[in-house]
């Protein structure tokens, strides 16, 4: 009872703090709406002069109207091109082309096909007229929106089938009151007409945005992204323990936004490919694009970055190769690491300059990282041994020969101290844990699963760091179909052949990736 | 010259069979069309009936215009009713209310505005109406297009910002030159009631098709979907070559296009869970359905699918272990494969019975199968050495030494005769190689990376098996993330408690995964 007058004083105690809150909230509405407004605005200068550009266009097709001279040319129905104004003109020049060709075009096949109907249906009487036109409507109605769902159409012309059903039942319709539908549907596709030239004009003409050159930014910046996130992920991987914790809100989010932006990138890519296919030549470079060859680079840079996550997934699993393992390795994955951003940045550089990209881009560094890392996993083979702490010791002892035999120069002094458990103990807890299990119910299982997995695991506790060095090779690998792609798209888009200083390019550019200054790599030896 | 000869009758009969074939497709066209049309309705017979139902709305809405007592009552305005039916009715329910919603609410605050706007300027002179009039055209359309940027705007109310846009045009300016505003804007208004009254009677009560709906069962396919690609990835992991080359064009892009269909999802599963945001209850199971809740799971789900990519991408590295090799572990693989195929068919059947999952979903099938995988991999120690021939030998003596310690029963006899090359051949053939580059040019440059990649790396040749090991145990893991949000969803959603027979429901539903009749497995004895 005395929680009951608790709770009462509670909820009142509670409804005032959130009024409070709320009149809180609607006092700072107009300054976070403005901040919010200015951050777009600063993030993308062309949103605001677009929405410039749809006022002035607005305000010039409004003059149709409002101007006594121009009023009497158009007349009423120039209300119809203050519609299409508004539904036509988009931020690139390549979505107006596609909404405004796709208008004209419907607009007049359905001109013509309500023509074509009129003049069957002119000579029969008023209700034969009726039950006609109420057929026609139903049988181009459903047509038309079954069309809608055939894959290509709905990709290309979509919004020309809607407005196509529309004029036809606008025409169709009021040709049952209307005598002169000829008039009508004349002054109709005329401000049509007028209101598409003057979005065409806008959009082509006046600060255009060309979504044939977002899309070429896209790859770019996903190429850069791509460099960042890997070198990144490496870097985080050999990193200390303590950085970690500190870093770990600020540094991992990062990673993660910029390969999730390459890897949710697929509709995206698509609608500006498809847009930039309906943009004219607009600039020396962009003759007779091969935009789909973006899309194809597209799908093969997501394929990388699922590597990439891979890659991110061996930083955050919880079962890991302990830190001294992991350190042995630590500078022939970061110079790996590092070569991969190198090429990448270099791609992304060739692609941005539109020029052929280096023939130095497959340098040996590359190779010679690689060789590096494989010398360096050769030179530690117990490693990749059970953690049994018997067969451990022999392992090492036959270890060292092995090392002292290929007389390798470094690292072989570092002895491994992580053997953790033997089998009885295991065992041991095991059955504790399975006596857990049985006893308790579902909220106590969901959580343990990870931990059954990792602890009562026993497997060769470099098995993860191999996981993580396959994946590194892989990335190297894969950069080949990368390198093939932009190769194919600077052959097929004539982007001129490659000249200059290769290496000073990549030098200006390495400290684009940020990390690089955060985790200095040391040199082997 | 002969060549040129050549070349101008080749153009000759080059032309002759395009045009050929122009007709030859010209001929099959409506055949094409109709296979298409007719497979379209059969995937999904909805659609057949979406667009008869179009057709039937649009024929009742031009009723109103057709037939004397409903024309006398509307008026010429019904023309209005015929757009909005066009461009509001959509496949979902919940797609049509929101568009319903929007139109409607965006013309009332137009309505709304524009009135006030009259009030303010209908005292002043001609010129000075015409240009407040102008400048508000200007000054609402700048702010309504920029306000379509901001993220939550363009997600929830981008067709509102529209409709209120134009709406607000239409009787700003028509206002200018008739007197009876009030009369157009009620009658505009009035017209969009009915057509959006029309749509949603039909998309809401004749044969429904509900966003939530197919929202949720995506979730259940893509749970099927993720469960055979596993399960089919590690299968064709351990194949025999012959029956791989015999199944490569057949059995790979099967797999590639079910984990492909759950990567794409995103902004899918983002659309069906807006619309579903605005489908009223329409069931005893809908009550304030958590529908963030799928998205949520969509992310783990692709996460998830993230890692069976890069399990696929083992299988088409160019980087193997041999078969010999992998064959000493292809029954542990196989059986955790199960295990976590098992546990994603559950899933799946508690979300499409909507229960609470079952208990037993954790069963210890998993774990031993873990349990199994570790023991194989511990038996086994001499394959994570390098494939140095002279430390090979080394390390089997005493890999066998430590196998006959542990006294393990399976797989200790088999003996791994893979050992490639010695160190001074590959470096003979490394040197080579390197000529090789600097002597050639780009094409020769951009396929060899993978071949150098490849060969001229000795990992340890258990390497990329330990990868696909790890990366399997990761996806055993990053199980527990998906029946985590699976749990979730149930609670939230309020699923029904857990009974019944989970077992029985198990077996039913193993024959769903194909590849488990393809590729039968046998115990590890």
């Amino acid at each position: 009872m005395a929680g009951n007058r608790v709770s009462g004083e509670e909820t009142a105690t509670v409804i005032a703090p959130r009024t409070m809150d709320f009149f809180q909230k609607l006092k700072r509405f107009p300054a976070t709406v403005g901040r919010k407004a200015w951050e777009l605005g600063r993030d993308d200068p062309r949103r605001p002069i677009h929405a410039l550009k749809v006022g002035l266009s607005l305000t010039l097709v409004s003059l149709l109207y409002l101007m006594e001279p121009l009023f009497e040319g158009v007349g009423q129905n120039s209300l119809w091109a203050v519609i299409t104004v508004v539904v036509v003109l988009e931020f690139t020049a390549g979505a107006t082309l596609c909404k405004g060709l796709n208008r004209g075009f419907g607009t007049l096949c359905a001109a013509s096909l309500a023509f074509f109907i009129e003049f069957i249906v002119q000579q029969s009487g008023r209700v034969c007229r009726a039950v006609f036109i109420g057929a026609s409507v139903f049988l181009i109605g459903a047509t038309c929106t079954y069309l809608r769902f055939f894959p290509y159409i709905k990709k290309n012309y979509d919004y020309g089938v809607v407005i196509f059903l529309l004029t036809f039942n606008l025409i169709t319709v009021s040709s049952y009151r209307v005598d002169n539908v000829l008039k009508i549907a004349h002054e109709r596709i005329y401000t049509i007409a007028i209101g598409c030239g003057l979005c065409l004009v806008m959009s082509l003409l006046v600060f255009p945005n060309w979504s044939g050159e977002d899309l070429h930014n896209s790859m770019v910046s996903k190429l850069e992204d791509l460099a960042t996130s890997i070198e990144a992920c490496v870097n985080g991987y050999f990193q200390d323990a303590e950085i970690e914790t500190i870093r770990e809100q600020s540094s991992k989010d990062p990673i993660y936004k910029r390969y999730r932006a390459v890897l949710d990138s697929k509709s995206t890519d698509e609608t500006l490919a498809l847009f930039a296919s309906w943009e004219p030549r607009h600039s020396i470079h962009c003759y007779r694009y091969p935009w789909q060859q973006y899309v194809k680079l597209g799908t093969v840079l997501r394929g990388f970055g699922y590597t990439a996550v891979a890659l991110h997934g061996c930083l955050e699993s919880e079962i890991q190769t302990p830190k001294s393992v992991r350190a042995l390795f630590k500078d022939p994955c970061i110079r790996v690491a590092r070569e991969v951003a190198k090429v990448l940045i270099e791609l992304a550089n060739s692609i941005r300059d539109r020029r052929r990209c280096s023939p130095v881009v497959l340098s040996d560094h590359l190779e010679e990282a690689l060789q590096d890392l494989n010398t360096a996993i050769k030179s530690q083979p117990r490693l990749f041994l059970g953690s049994d702490q018997v067969q451990a010791t022999n392992m090492m002892a036959v270890a060292a020969a092995a090392a002292n035999q290929k007389s390798n120069k470094n690292n072989s002094g570092v002895s491994i101290s992580s053997v953790k458990t033997d089998s009885s103990a295991l065992f041991e807890w095991k059955h504790k844990r399975l006596e857990e299990i049985s006893k308790s119910e579902r909220k106590v299982l969901r959580p343990t699963l990870s931990k059954i997995v990792i602890t009562s695991l026993e497997f060769s506790e470099a098995l993860p760091f191999a996981a993580f060095a396959s994946l590194l090779v892989e990335t190297a690998a894969r950069l080949e179909l990368v390198i093939e792609e932009v190769e194919e798209l600077g052959r097929t888009a004539g982007f001129k052949e490659y000249e200059g200083e290769p290496n000073v390019e990549i030098v200006v550019n390495a400290p684009r990736t940020p990390t690089n200054n955060v985790f200095p790599t040391h040199p082997m030896e």
